[in-house]
């Protein structure tokens, strides 16, 4: 994130060349993108300066939009080990690990990427903002079977998945879209009929290959975290295990009567389809029952 | 299990060297348990044949109950490797693995039993086939912390659960004693409000240095599995994981919107306690909500 | 039912005369049927042979099929009140409290029964087993809106299930229809994870006008009723309500901490549908928190 | 309540006159009570100046204390209906009805103040906001088999509820002490995981006598109620139902396959026993299932 973000009122009233200077960067090696835009001054919003930005690209000539996706990494590619990418990138690609891949992970990142660039003529582009390594792997393989005017729409609605998450990062105003999503919880204790405080919760990511633990807390006396468990940024898509230690909460009012206790750690493993979206996962539980389900 | 088994009624009217011939070794070393018994007969119920070696035994003085405890072998020892046991020891410690432990694992036991013996003066005991590897483990650190006489009391216990084992796999009768027991599942739909058929189950052990699958199946058109997923036997006191693969019975169904599926394998971790019980572990389950409970 | 059942094997091997007048009041005035039906013995089921009845039905010449329709009674008619139905009729509407009625109710049978016969020809038939008084008249207003032919249809098919339920009660065989439903529960302490026995359960129809209670029972120790609910016949389509006093029940285990209790009476009011299916209504229940569902 | 509450900071400052003048109303009949708090200003919360007048009354000469005990109005007493009471007392006993009551009922009070005041000597009292008629008459009957000391203890503090509602209608300032609670619900589709919006729900109150409608609304797109069910004063002690009127919700979504639906209205009886509290009692549903809880 810049050290201030510029308000879009600025921008608004600023002059063209600092406009582009402002988000020429936010589409990819394409400073046109902004320059379009500037034209379409002023914006309501922030979702309305990005809708102008995207429909600049989306009725650019045939010739200049596949130019504009050439001009995109490739996904850990050799690019990538070359240094040759946009800051914005680098740190996007990053953000997942797919600059720390093994030889094999690159040689097969490498091979999916050239079978996607042989098909479709562009690079496979995907905002890794929003996905786990799993879900960047299984979107591949899906996509690779598209039409090619089907994966033209997917490609440029990733692109507004990137651009719309660097634009927030440099714009401030009304109208910011959301682009960040939220996990929440909250543990109910059915025996006494209230919230169950102190109650350990670990979340962590299931990949095909090993699991990551991505926090490790307690519940407040409210039965919830004190901060969301993920949030601030999109979510990434893919599966995740919350393993909520409700035997040693139990146990400690002396409502257990088995030994050892008939649960203890209650594994509730889910899935994150809508990156925006909030997922509340709460659990509902006796020393012998347990109820989950999305909540809101 | 002996070829045929023979009948209450049979022992009741057998003479006496008959009767010690055939129960003789069902308390380990000590045919004088079933000396002692035969003249209690006749017997109404298999229960009360075994009650009356088992007070044979308690009510033996403190130096011949203290031999035959002593008689019993070391779990996982070096009686065991040299081929001293019983044929039936030898069979109950198999069971578990316990003649297949690692050099360090035997190591532990070694350790254990030691300290074991230097603080009662009598081996450890405890029925095998009741009890997961962790769960032994557990055990005999717990028992460890025992004053000498509750720890008597726990060994005679332990004493009890081995020979009634023994005892039903040589005697018919009335009045069997209870040493199986049973996990069940059910699998029940809350969308279509119907049992859901077709799941794959897969039920494992959960050790402390890893899992074991113990069965892999489907559950049937009434949402059941056709034969219990454990049963027959006792059930072995410790950790499991039933997995419940709900996401591919809701696409064939075409109930369920996200991509990927907010629900897919579901989990559900539970302990074991009472092995003679009958633990019913269901799933209500919809394609964004599951209960699960201890049922009957 | 009568004294006794005659075997299917019997009416196989029975005289034309005998098989006719043993079945020639199944369907009402029409002993033709049972004539046709003689023809295509043997009949290896129960099922089969009232097939068989129904296709003599199902194939007759327009105005054969219009006068036996012609020659059932009308609901809660005037017929009815002279007393000129048969002993079967009479019985099967009298379970229904038809012959009790108001003169409001009368009256208002009476101008459904002359609407119906103006538009379709002949009088209104329908299984009265398989409903209570509100689903009767709620399929009386349905049915007045069907095209004719679709009428016919659902005429004849409430044929066969008076029919059939009038074939069981005289003859016996293998291949019965399922002609009798059910409905049970179970009450589980999900505290204790165990089942909770003693409890008090009421069942009420839920009628437009009013409520009947049905049954007022108790748990065993199982968390079961000694008999189903409802069984031995058709279930009848229309609203139930189960009362479960749990109140007491956790009261008396101290395990409630509320005063008044949180939860004491609890009502699950559900519809039944399927006269011959099978509704297992269970609760899942702590002094804060209950789960149902329709269960099998 | 006043036109306008004056400030903690106001009292503090107000000259010994101004405050009494202010408050002497609070506690019936004994302006002294006020008169003994003035001495301990200032206050920092309001909840301190109640506990100061409220240890007044406490600390008071037994003579005095149940000279003050003696001057509340009997409740739908005869100088109820004389109109002798402040009004705050007419305010508070008609908001429930007593000044309403039937002859029989008022028979029933008046026998059950006869016999409390024979037996302590004083009149019964009770803070009427925080109740329903049915749990005052049960409190009347079971505070009658207290022990005098007890009784004396439950009076003060029932007088001690009573002020302090009264004191926040007076006065404003930090501290205020909780005198309100909330009932809220929250519907869940989990068949579509997401919150039910557009599901009528009813709220009654369920009398020995007879039920009263309290609340009709329907769930905002959230599955929430735009406003708590109730809120904004003490819950009344007592039982409640909510009628969930899912089965429309899930017929225009077709997710019902049976007619009539199994489940259409779902009723959930409950008991409020914190009049301060916070309620929340949520419903998971699908067409065949549902969760219930005392959420938070």
């Amino acid at each position: 994130m810049s050290e201030r973000r510029i308000s879009l009122d600025e921008l608004n009233a600023a002059s063209r060349e600092v406009f582009v200077a402002t988000l020429g960067d936010i589409f990819e090696h394409a400073p046109w993108v902004a320059e379009a835009a500037a034209a379409s001054r002023p914006f309501a919003t922030v979702a309305a300066l990005h809708g102008a930005m995207m429909r600049a690209v989306e009725t650019a000539p045939a010739n200049r939009q596949l130019a504009f996706l050439g001009g995109h990494p490739e996904l850990a590619g050799k690019v990538a080990r070359a240094g040759a990418m946009t800051a914005a990138s680098v740190d996007e690609q990053g953000s997942l690990g797919l600059d720390r891949l093994s030889e094999a992970e690159f040689q097969r990142f490498g091979t999916l990427n050239a079978a996607y660039r042989a098909r479709y003529g562009f690079p496979f582009i995907v905002c890794v903002r929003r996905h786990t390594r799993d879900s960047i792997l299984d979107q591949f393989a899906r996509r690779l079977e598209n039409a090619r005017e089907v994966e033209l729409k997917a490609a440029l609605a990733e692109i507004g998945y990137i651009t719309r998450l660097r634009l927030v990062t440099e714009v401030d105003g009304p109208g910011v879209p959301q682009t960040t999503g939220r996990l929440s919880t909250h543990v109910l204790d059915t025996v006494l009929g209230r919230p169950a405080g102190g109650v350990r919760v670990v979340l962590e990511e299931i990949g095909a290959s090993g699991r990551g633990r991505l926090v490790d807390t307690r519940t407040n006396p409210d039965g919830r975290t004190d901060v969301p468990l993920m949030g601030g940024a999109p979510l990434r898509i893919g599966t995740y295990e919350l393993a909520f230690h409700i035997g040693g909460y139990f146990a400690e009012r002396r409502l257990v009567a088995a030994e050892p206790a008939f649960l203890d750690v209650v594994p509730i493993r889910f899935a994150i389809a809508e990156p925006e979206g909030h997922y509340h996962v709460p659990l509902l539980a006796s020393p012998w029952s347990y109820t989950t389900y999305r909540g809101s």
